[in-house]
C-alpha cells in the first residue's frame, strides 16, 4: 500500500539508528538536524547556501507564525509554502500548539481548541486540531504535526495527565481532519524533488522510491508527559494506538535539568515503534543531539544555531565560543579549525568579531551559517559512525572534545 | 616606466568612455560601480556573491571607520585589509575627509589637519594628509584617495575657494607621504589577482599587464569647488598640476539640486585628463550613473543600494519600488522582471515583502543583493552600449523605462 513517507533503517549501532526518510520532495538521511525557518526563511542564511553547501534536505516552518502573518489566504494564493518561499525540498510544519502555549498570554483552552490573542496585534485568534490541519494542508508541508497541548514543564502529575489525555483526543481529531483534507481533489502534491547529481554524490542515497509514495502529507503524533515516566508511557501508548507516520517527543528542553531529558529518552525511545522515524522536538545543543542519537532519535530541530549566531555565539567542535570576547580581536583562526564550511574556510575570528562589534549584520549571517552547517554536519558524522558501528567511540570523542577545550576558550 | 595602475580606453561614444583599469589585484572594466564595504564588508551581502554572481572587481572601504574600529594596529597585525577581510580583488579607500567633515560635530581644522571626536566613543582623534596616507598604506588598498577638506555644499564662493586651496596643499602632502610609504621596504604588494577562468569568460578582458605595474598603491586627486564652475576649474588645474593616477570629483550629491550636479559634470569632465580614470564620489541613483557616464565618468560608488535595501527599497529597471507597499503582498513577480540576479530569478515580491514585514533580515539581505547586482549590471550594460556606439540610445531607453513605469508602481 502506498504511504506518505518511506522509512528505511540503513544500520543500527546499539540503540542508535541510521535511516533514510523519503518524502514526496526529498530523500533525507538520518539522524538529521532540521534548520528552523520559522517564518519561511532561515534567519540570515539564504536557501542557496542551505541547498548547496549545507545540503539540508528538510527544514521546519512554524504554523503559528505563518497563520498570523502573512496569513493562510496569502499562502494559499501562492499555492503553498514551497511555492511562496521557493524552498523545493521537504518541509516539516509544527502545529502551532507549542507557540500558542508559550508565546501568548491570553488564551482560553476548551475541549474544542484554544482561543488566544496574536502576539503581533492582540487580535483574537482560534486554533484547534482541525484549524491547525487546515493551515498545515495549505502550507503543503511534507510532514505535519498533530495539534497538541503543551503544559508547563513543571506541571504536576495530575495536570500533565489531563493534558496528555486532551492531546490524545486532539491527535485523533488531527489525523481525521488531515485525512479528509488530503482526500480532497487537488490536495495531493505531485512534484517529487530529487537532489541534483552533485549533492547526490556527496550524500549517496538509494534511489528514491517516489513512486511508492501516495503524495499525501504525512502526520506525526507527539508524545507528551513531561518528566513523569508513567505518563510518557501512557502518552506513547495512546499515540501509537491512533497510528502515525512518525512519532515525536514533545515537552523536553523546556527548562528541565538535562538528566530529566536524558532519563525520559532512555526510558521512552526503546518502547517507540522501530519502524517509524522518531523526532525530538526543539532540541538542542550539539551534546543533546549526540546523546539523543545514542538513544535512537532520528530527527531534531532547534533555533539555537541561528539565535546564538545573531548574538555572536558560535558552536564549534571544541565547545561554544562568543565572538564578542576581546581575546578574538587579533585571532586569525577560523571559528572552528575542524569545520569545512565556507565561513570557516575563509573568515577569521578576528574579522568576524570586528563585524559583530561594528554592528554589521554579516556577523550574524556568517556565524549563523557556520552554526547550522556544524549542526547538520554533526548529524552526518553521527550517521557515518552508526553505519561503521563506531557510534559509542564517536560520541565519547565528540563529547570529550567539546569539553576539553571549553576551558581554553573561556 | 612601471606605474601603479594601467588605464586603457577601449572605446568612446560621444563623451562616454569604456575602459579597462588594471590594478595589482584585478582587471576592472569601466564604467564601473564600486559597492561600498564601509567597515570591510558589504552590508548583508557576502563576498562569495560579490565575487561569483555579481563579479565585482573592486569595492570601496572607508578609512575613517576602519581607523576608529578595529583600528589601524589591528589591520596591520592581519597584514592589511585584504587579508583581514579575505577580499582578494581591488580595494579603493577613501581618505576619511568626507566622514570627518560630515559625521563628526566637534572638530578643529588647522593647516596641519583636523582634530575631531570619534562618533563611537567621543575620543579625541587626529587626521591629516600624512596620517590618512599612513592609514591607507596599512589598509593596503589599490587606490588611495587624497585627504581633502569637504566644505558644506552651500558654502559661499569665498569659503569654497579657501577650502579647495587647502585641499590642493593637502593633496600635495598626500602624494608626498604615500610615495614615501610605498618606498619603504616591504611596503609594495606582490600578489596579483586574476579573476578565474569562469568570470573571465563572462567578462572577457585583455590579458592583465600585471608585469607592467610597479606594485605600489595608486593615488587619486579630488576636484572640489561645489557648484562654482570657476572654482571647479581652478581645483582641477591645481590637482592635475600635482599629478595623480586618477581624478575624482568630490562634493557632489551632497544635497544640491540635480541640475547643479549635471552642470558641474558637463563643464568639468571634458577638461579632465583623458588618459586617467575619472571617479564621481558618492554618486548616486541609477539615473545619476547613466547621466554621468554620458559625461565621461568612469567610476562610481554609493551606499544607496544597500542603504535602501535595508529599508525595503528596490531599484529596478522600471523605477524604484518599496517592498513594504501592501500591493506587493500577493505579487508573484520578481523585484525586477528584467533582472537576471539570483534574487530575481527565484524570489517573488510577495515573499520578500513578507520577510520584510516579518522582520526577517533575509529581506534586507536579498533586496540589497538585487540592488547591488542591478547597479553593477547597469554599468556593464552601459559599457556594452559604449562599445557598440549606441550609448545615446541606451541612455534614452534606460531613463524612459525608469520613468514610464514609476507611475505604475506608485
Amino acid at each position: 500500500m502506498k504511504k506518505p513517507l518511506d522509512w528505511q533503517i540503513t544500520a543500527t549501532d546499539g540503540n542508535a539508528r541510521a535511516g533514510v526518510l523519503t518524502t514526496r520532495r526529498s530523500v533525507i538521511e538520518t539522524p538529521v538536524f532540521m534548520p528552523v525557518g520559522t517564518q519561511g526563511a532561515l534567519k540570515g542564511v539564504r536557501f542557496e547556501w542551505l541547498e548547496g553547501e549545507i545540503d539540508a534536505r528538510i527544514i521546519l516552518a512554524n504554523t503559528y507564525h505563518l497563520f498570523l502573518r502573512p496569513g493562510i489566504e496569502a499562502i494559499r494564493e501562492f499555492g503553498g509554502l514551497h511555492r511562496f518561499t521557493s524552498w523545493d525540498r521537504s518541509l516539516l510544519t509544527d502545529s502551532g500548539g507549542f507557540q500558542v502555549f508559550s508565546l501568548t498570554d491570553l488564551r482560553k483552552l476548551t475541549e474544542e481548541g484554544v482561543e488566544f490573542r496574536s502576539h503581533l496585534d492582540g487580535s483574537k485568534q482560534f486554533l484547534s486540531p482541525e484549524v491547525s490541519m487546515e493551515v498545515q494542508a495549505a502550507l503543503d508541508s511534507e510532514i505535519a504535526m498533530v495539534f497538541d497541548e503543551c503544559p508547563p514543564g513543571d506541571a504536576g502529575h495530575e495536570r500533565t495527565k489531563q493534558s496528555l489525555e486532551l492531546t490524545a483526543r486532539w491527535a485523533a481529531r488531527s489525523k481525521k481532519r488531515l485525512d479528509e483534507l488530503n482526500s480532497e481533489p487537488g490536495a495531493v502534491a505531485t512534484g517529487f524533488f530529487m537532489p541534483d547529481a552533485d549533492s547526490s554524490s556527496k550524500n549517496p542515497v538509494a534511489t528514491a522510491p517516489g513512486s511508492e509514495l501516495n503524495g499525501r502529507q504525512s502526520l506525526f503524533g507527539i508524545v507528551q508527559g513531561a518528566g513523569h515516566l508513567d505518563l510518557r508511557k501512557e502518552s506513547l501508548d495512546r499515540t501509537v494506538e491512533i497510528g502515525f507516520d512518525g512519532y515525536a517527543i514533545g515537552g523536553l528542553s523546556v527548562g528541565e535539568e538535562k538528566p530529566v531529558m536524558y532519563g525520559v529518552l532512555e526510558f521512552l525511545t526503546p518502547q517507540m515503534p522501530a519502524d517509524a522515524p522518531r523526532y525530538l522536538m526543539g532540541v538542542g545543543t550539539p551534546e543533546d543531539l549526540v546523546e539523543a542519537v545514542g538513544h535512537g532519535v532520528d530527527m531534531f530541530d532547534c533555533v539555537i544555531p541561528t539565535r546564538n549566531g545573531r548574538t555572536g555565539g558560535a558552536f564549534t567542535s571544541r565547545g561554544k565560543i562568543n565572538i564578542r570576547n576581546a581575546k578574538f580581536a587579533l585571532d586569525d583562526e577560523p571559528l572552528d579549525p575542524d569545520c569545512g564550511c565556507s565561513v570557516c574556510k575563509r573568515y577569521s575570528r578576528g574579522y568576524l568579531r570586528h563585524l559583530y562589534q561594528a554592528g554589521e549584520m554579516n556577523a550574524a549571517i556568517m556565524i549563523s551559517h557556520h552554526n547550522v552547517a556544524f549542526f547538520v554536519e554533526t548529524m552526518r558524522r553521527s550517521r557515518a559512525a552508526i553505519i561503521e558501528g563506531t557510534y559509542r567511540i564517536f560520541k565519547k570523542d565528540f563529547l570529550e572534545k567539546l569539553q576539553e577545550n571549553d576551558a581554553a576558550f573561556d
